[in-house]
């Protein structure tokens, strides 16, 4: 299937070419010509892909998210035993910090998707579909912790999964500002963790 | 002083249309040229004020944390009796928090003054200072609460300070998602408040 692998490779091509940007300078500014030029293709050809800027976000974000997810199962996999929900609570967060270049990288990614999202339904919605699902996930975390005694059964995980997802992402920006050092967001995140993990009210 | 009231009155122009272009459709994407047109006056005019967007974004910044300023001020004075540091604590984050269509606009300017601070060192300096600014008078609060025995005496001020600037502005950015609403979000940050102010560790 020659065609297929050269639209895979294509899709990997504009990726990284969105990714150099964000890098560099951030995708605010940035008009799929830019992103074409970038990348080493025509207009026309980025346009097979992504007919709007939107759409071209949204592709980056879920590239991201994959990549995001493949490095937390990575995390939680090299850790021996069973892991624990504060455990992988911890790793998912640490991952959703801007910790390296990386996610420092990934992070300024959402930053232009957030801002955008502020204007539009659409890519609001979309964002507001994703953070449901992570909400979820990290409410499930903290309903097995109540389930395993280490979190104390008075507490409402859905609310608890919404401080951590609000703290997670304030301490992410303080980060990118620089008001924090990354080891200091982290130790942010650990102090919550330890009282959420605490096992009383 | 004819001369310094006209001057007065063209910055309140301009940061009146700076506040509209910021609630219609963001000052990402605005000009210097689109703001003075937004303003009814020419460049030339508004250059003598501004030289440069981050400048204007500053004015606009400082404009809004003045105006913010005043609104905790005359919140705080109309409580009964001498406000509790968790008083001020509270209705200090509830004005932080987009929970009007004023400060819905307040956040969306402080979100493209954040972003241009990402990619550049001069008004990043500058965010952080502000920041810093008010994690010191968050800490001063949270001392005073360890003074009064309201919070437990072996919890740093500067790291509890941290982590409410790190859940305010993460709930606020998801309250612009609409992922919470104004209601919602006002009490994962009065449950943050309530155990911190629960005098126990």
């Amino acid at each position: 299937m020659p065609k297929r692998v050269d639209h895979e490779e294509r899709r990997r091509l504009i990726a990284e070419a969105l990714w150099r940007i964000a890098a560099a300078r951030g995708l605010e500014g940035a008009s799929l010509r830019d992103v074409a030029a970038e990348a080493g293709i025509s207009l026309g050809q980025l346009q097979h892909y992504f007919t709007s800027k939107d759409e071209m976000l949204s592709f980056a974000l879920e590239h991201i998210g994959q990549l995001a997810g493949q490095r937390i199962r990575g995390r939680i996999e090299a850790l021996p035993g069973e892991p624990t929900p504060r455990t992988v609570l911890r790793e998912t967060l640490a991952e959703m910090l801007p910790l390296d270049e990386n996610s420092r990288i990934g992070q300024r990614v959402q930053i232009a998707y957030f801002v955008r999202a502020l204007y539009d339904e659409r890519p609001r919605a979309h964002a507001r579909e994703g953070n449901r699902a992570l909400r979820a996930f990290f409410a499930g975390q903290v309903a097995r912790g109540v389930e395993r005694g280490e979190v104390a059964a008075d507490l409402d995980p859905e609310r608890e999964a919404s401080l951590l997802m609000g703290l997670v992402e304030g301490v992410s920006g303080h980060t990118l500002m620089e008001l924090h050092t990354p080891e200091e967001a982290m130790g942010l995140i650990e102090l919550h963790l330890e009282r959420l993990f605490s096992g009383s009210a």
